[in-house]
């Protein structure tokens, strides 16, 4: 695979600083190089010479933190979206963010919502508990257009979720500050609506951004408008989830089921209650995973609009965060 | 609901025996009658009157047989196979027979084994093991298109599986006894053709009808040619598998997960091993059953079709068993 490109002559080769705890350095570099052989590919804590650095390509910021590279000119976020970032402590105001947007990481998403979807769909997660105690006892399959599903964000995932799941024959809504018009979705706006919504809802799926008015949403107040034996698929952020408040409501029977895919702590920690959960489904942070594959063909492009000042493809608003 | 028809004048009111121990006899006498007020319906085995019965509308024979009635003029399945019916030993070659055929019983076919499926797909199995041993291990998710699923039998309902599943971007073959021409589905036709696609499959479902040839098919033999890993999903007979052969290929670690919704004994006896496997999902007879809000319209189309002495619709040929 070759993406031929052409940088601004800087006198010195384009560098680009490597972080994440999730992605692949190696995959990354020989991507990145083999497109742009000129390329130099940064990673680890001992980078020697911080004021090369144009772009830094992360999941997290590196522990030395994004400032201190001085002469930088963008952050490529590594998934979808930046909160893990820490853009607020970001001091200059030239450096432009891009979220990872590329249709696999989308797909794959909604491959892991319509799994979740279809097994709590199907009781599967009530027949597994009656095989424990050996109990054959039929439960009555329904209609897909019976199950109200309840998307908390309709950004780029939350939208292509809603659309997957509608595609399907379920009742699909999606809450959003601003209103949609994604085709058999409904689309619901503010927060006056979101408690009705919370309980006629069969499955809730938080695919919300990371913002100070999102951090702990789904908590005690959360869980107490949601009506009786709601499953619940967070696939946003841990910081969406208040945890010890969703194990109450799984011990008072609120939350029938929970699929998790990301946790305040990843690695989860051994001595999680999560883990010993029959109702909870803990799956390691696979949901979406950006596959230099399918989304080196962005990131260099970016790499190419950021070398010559250009405003990025997936732009982020560093003001509001998304 | 009522839908106006005409019975011949028999100068007795047209009769029906119902059978079943997963059907429920009130949901079906209700709605059967609303639509036909004149109709006796039937149930129980303390039917006194056997020759006044025209027509058995039966999941499994009664305990009195089926030749029990003398007079009998169609027998209508409650599901969408016969072969639990014992055609065989039926006696007059002039009852005409009938399967249940209705678009939601295919729909919640399709629905199970997209749930299955999906699970299997996005490595559900192998983070629910994972989880009972607290290990966080990232599995790369992978595109629908690179798995391989064969399905057994292409009548309706494997049919409406294969295009579902297709639909979703997996790849997938059919096997069957004449070739089909299903969009984006490959159609294997013949023995010869089913080991080489045993060997590359990642997920084999079952839906073949039961009949001599059959009968059986899942047993050690088959499981000696599928490919490390695979998983299974039976949704046609309990009688298509041989149970002792799966649990040794699980055991050996051949097959990776099964999901059962069918067994030879119903319900699965309580010291049944199925129970107990970690790797099988038993499923209690739940993937697709008639409903008769949805299915009562055929069923009395052919009541008055039978009673007309016309061919009924979804007619069996009783020859060759479906």
């Amino acid at each position: 695979m070759s993406h031929p490109i052409e940088l601004p002559d800087t006198g010195r080769p384009v560098t680009v600083y490597f972080h994440s705890e999730l992605d692949d350095p190696l995959a990354w570099a020989q991507i990145l190089t083999e497109a742009l052989p000129d390329l130099r590919f940064l990673t680890g804590p001992a980078c020697d010479s911080p004021e090369s650095v144009d772009i830094a390509l992360v999941w997290t910021p590196p522990p030395q933190g994004l400032n201190a590279f001085p002469n930088l000119r963008a952050v490529l976020s590594l998934g979808a979206g930046v909160d893990q970032l820490q853009l607020d402590s970001l001091r200059n105001p030239q450096i432009s963010v891009a979220r990872l947007v590329d249709p696999t990481l989308t797909a794959r998403m909604v491959d892991y919502c319509k799994a979740a979807v279809f097994y709590l769909h199907r009781n599967f997660h009530v027949h597994q508990r009656q095989q424990v105690r050996r109990v054959w006892k039929f439960i009555a399959p329904v209609d897909a257009g019976t199950r109200r599903i309840l998307i908390l964000g309709q950004g780029v995932l939350g939208a292509a979720v809603a659309v997957g799941l509608a595609d399907e024959g379920f009742h699909v809504s999606g809450w959003s500050r601003s209103p949609k018009g994604l085709p058999n979705v409904k689309s619901l706006c503010g927060e006056n609506v979101l408690a009705p919504a919370l309980a006629e809802s069969d499955i809730v799926i938080n695919l919300l951004p990371l913002t100070s008015q999102t951090r702990g949403i789904l908590n005690r107040g959360f869980f107490s408008q949601i009506k009786p034996d709601t499953c619940l698929i967070n696939v946003g952020r841990g910081a969406h989830l208040n945890e010890p408040d969703l194990l109450e409501a799984l011990d008072e029977g609120k939350v029938a089921a929970a699929f998790l895919d990301v946790f305040d702590q990843e690695p989860l920690p051994p001595e999680h209650p999560f883990w010993s959960y029959a109702q909870v489904h803990v799956t390691p942070h696979v949901a979406s995973l950006s596959d230099p594959a399918h989304s080196a063909a962005t990131v260099i492009e970016n790499i190419r609009r950021a070398m010559n000042r250009l405003p990025l493809v997936n732009a982020v608003d560093r003001s509001t965060g998304y």
